[in-house]
């Protein structure tokens, strides 16, 4: 029988629902788990377990608080919590306790998630990691920015988190570390209370370990019924295998790809190769382009006001974002918007596209959290994409597989990523 | 007795103006060594042994041939030499040939040197490495840009190499490599011919096995007499000891830096504590403002043209820099003009100032050439800057301490150098 933190999301509300099982006890199952890896993992920028049972024991004692159940939920900590610090991966933010919850936040806690902690962070969510390692192997990177929240659902340390993506960092931080992540089409979730690097970019997303959970929790989040994972148990999938920056690619994970896509192939998804696109090498400068401009701007007081606590990485990108004329930034912003509908041509008979979450394994050391180059262009397309755990490496490390949906259609993405998972099973 | 490759380059000059030595003789010495190391130092582009003795033979023919009297002078590949390929470290130049040389090769050659061959650039003198080892340990980066030149000429593989700084390109390899690197004052040497990155930062530089040989390159390629290096005889320099960005530096390097000016204060110069102005940190900032906004422009015919061949690295950045706003730019520009001005004030007191030329030693791996941020601030105040081999670190790699002095005081930079060497040998 599995331990109560590693139950899924769904199975521990449903317990809870009919009585089994409390709040508190899920919530101490979890803080134990914490308490054993927490020196290897280090998932946490803030974790009080007084204050995480406190929670437990409130959404116990309200009775059916809704459809989360009570179930512990960690926040990426770039997300604003009125009771707990949100520090955003810098000092500047050290001592910064916000007045209110972000709006993802007070969803989570009016539908009945209890706010565990704050997940470690890079710096505002970009390049400069924090402590965490990755749970299969703590001296590689887990990936990032939302690099506790993917470390710890791994690890079994909560099964639900919130995670944000502006380049790479919802997907690639998923597939180093074997959870389940879940882009939504860019202004699924609001971002109210969510840090911005880029306006036109930021998206919050969220991790689970299997796509069931990702796609229930998102459907909470939403205000909805869950999604239906069952579109493609009649027709499975026409799936378009696509690899932009093949060459990017380790060899491993391009031999995972061609295992996934034939095991697909076997439980009855039409595979149809889609060639990569040159447009996706321009599309990466777009985004290069887009989320520099729009960080310099977003965070401008920080640069102005405490440029000391900046790493050297975000002061040269701060200027460089400054530096951008209003009219290129605008410009490199109405490219993306004429791309996001020119694209869409790459699911012409497809109903998704298979894709490489990663170049491949976590890489060794927690100094540089991988390259986004995988996910960038996605990004900036405002597509929905899911990475599922698909295999390991030559490391033992895992390896991921990205499903891609058209704007809008993240029910299908969610759905094939779900067929996707039982046939890999 | 030293192999005639370990000449130094006066030694080596007067040896065959005296009739001891021939260029060929010399030029056959420096090939037999290549022929030792290459397959580990990897340091040149294009070597072509028969053209560099038929080089060498037609010096010997000419008699007196100038002050260079037949010398092998390796030149950095992104500069242009109209018998032998340039391709900048690019793909896109892999079939180029130039029709002309550069200004400095016309000058190298007009006064006797020999152009051994072409060395080893990274990708238009920025980021991507080419395949060159550090001549210490060849799982070690060299550093670069100037990659080729730095280890050939540690290697004794030439005593006299051509290299170019826009960040810290010669600086930083010379440090790495265990040479002398000596960057003049910008605007010293003409840019004619020599691959554009930063028409603001460009610096044409060099490199050899100490301050003197250095100093004659120099002296010579300016046309003028060598300097005099026993300016300080007399009087032993002032100097300033500041270390900008202290804290990214290694423990090593700053333990060297102790010992160099205690030495240096035991062997009669006046030491003085220049405190690190927090000015640096913005002026980095605006290095990379220049470098970033002047690369997109130099190289946006290859952007258009060539984008497949341009590695992501420089894609984003082209794409970055090419999104600059002109007038922010030209205000950084002349932002750096007035620091140019007023940083002038930290030689009060002080002939010249004395600093680390990287973090410390090479770092390990061929796919990153080490950070140049004890440079960068340098580079774009223009100043002349020497380093000069001191002591190893805990991996028995080299490290240096650099010499700086104020614009246009070259002379008085190489001289506290040679003064400096004299004291720690």
């Amino acid at each position: 029988m599995a331990e109560l933190n590693e139950l899924s999301a769904i199975e521990a509300a449903r317990r809870i629902e009919s009585g089994d099982l409390t709040a508190e006890a899920l919530m101490r199952a979890c803080l134990e788990r914490v308490a054993e890896r927490d020196e290897t993992v280090r998932a946490w920028a803030h974790l009080d377990p007084d204050q995480a049972i406190a929670g437990a024991m409130a959404a116990d004692a309200a009775g059916n608080p809704g459809p989360l159940a009570g179930l512990p939920v960690a926040v990426k900590d770039i997300i604003d919590t009125a009771d707990m610090p949100t520090r955003h991966g810098s000092t500047i933010y050290g001592l910064n306790r916000p007045n209110a919850d972000a709006a993802v936040v007070t969803q989570t806690r009016q539908r009945g998630g209890v706010v565990m902690g704050k997940t470690v962070t890079t710096e505002f969510a970009w390049r400069n990691p924090g402590p965490t390692g990755n749970p299969h192997n703590a001296a590689h990177t887990p990936g990032g920015s939302s690099s506790g929240s993917a470390a710890g659902v791994a690890d079994f340390q909560f099964p639900l988190a919130f995670g944000t993506q502006t380049a790479g960092s919802v997907i690639r931080p998923a597939a180093y570390c074997g959870a389940v992540g879940f882009k939504p089409s860019v202004g699924t979730h609001s971002r109210e209370g969510v840090k911005e690097l880029s306006n036109y970019l930021d998206t919050v997303g969220c991790f689970a370990r299997s796509v069931e959970d990702a796609a229930f929790f998102d459907a909470v989040l939403r205000g909805g019924a869950p999604a239906a994972l069952d579109g493609f148990d009649t027709t499975p999938p026409r799936i378009g295998v696509m690899v932009p920056f093949r060459i990017e690619a380790e060899t491993a994970a391009l031999d995972m790809l061609e295992t996934v896509w034939r095991r697909a192939e076997a439980a009855g998804a039409a595979i149809r190769d889609v060639p990569s696109s040159t447009d996706f090498e321009a599309l990466a400068d777009l985004q290069t382009v887009v989320m520099t401009g729009d960080s310099g701007r977003a965070l401008e007081w920080e640069y102005a006001r405490h440029p000391e606590r900046l790493t050297r990485f975000y002061r040269d990108n701060i200027a460089l974002g400054l530096a951008m004329a209003d009219g290129a930034l605008a410009a490199a912003k109405a490219r993306a918007d004429k791309a996001r509908e020119e694209q869409a041509a790459l699911f012409e008979g497809v109903d998704v596209l298979l894709t490489l979450p990663a170049p491949g394994e976590a890489p060794l050391g927690l100094g540089f959290t991988g390259d986004p180059l995988f996910n960038r262009v996605w990004t900036i397309l405002g597509w929905p994409c899911v990475t599922i755990p698909a295999g390991s490496g030559p490391n033992g490390l895992p390896l991921g597989a990205q499903i891609i949906a058209p704007a809008g259609e993240d029910a299908r993405a969610l759905a094939a990523a779900a067929w996707l998972e039982k046939a890999l099973d």
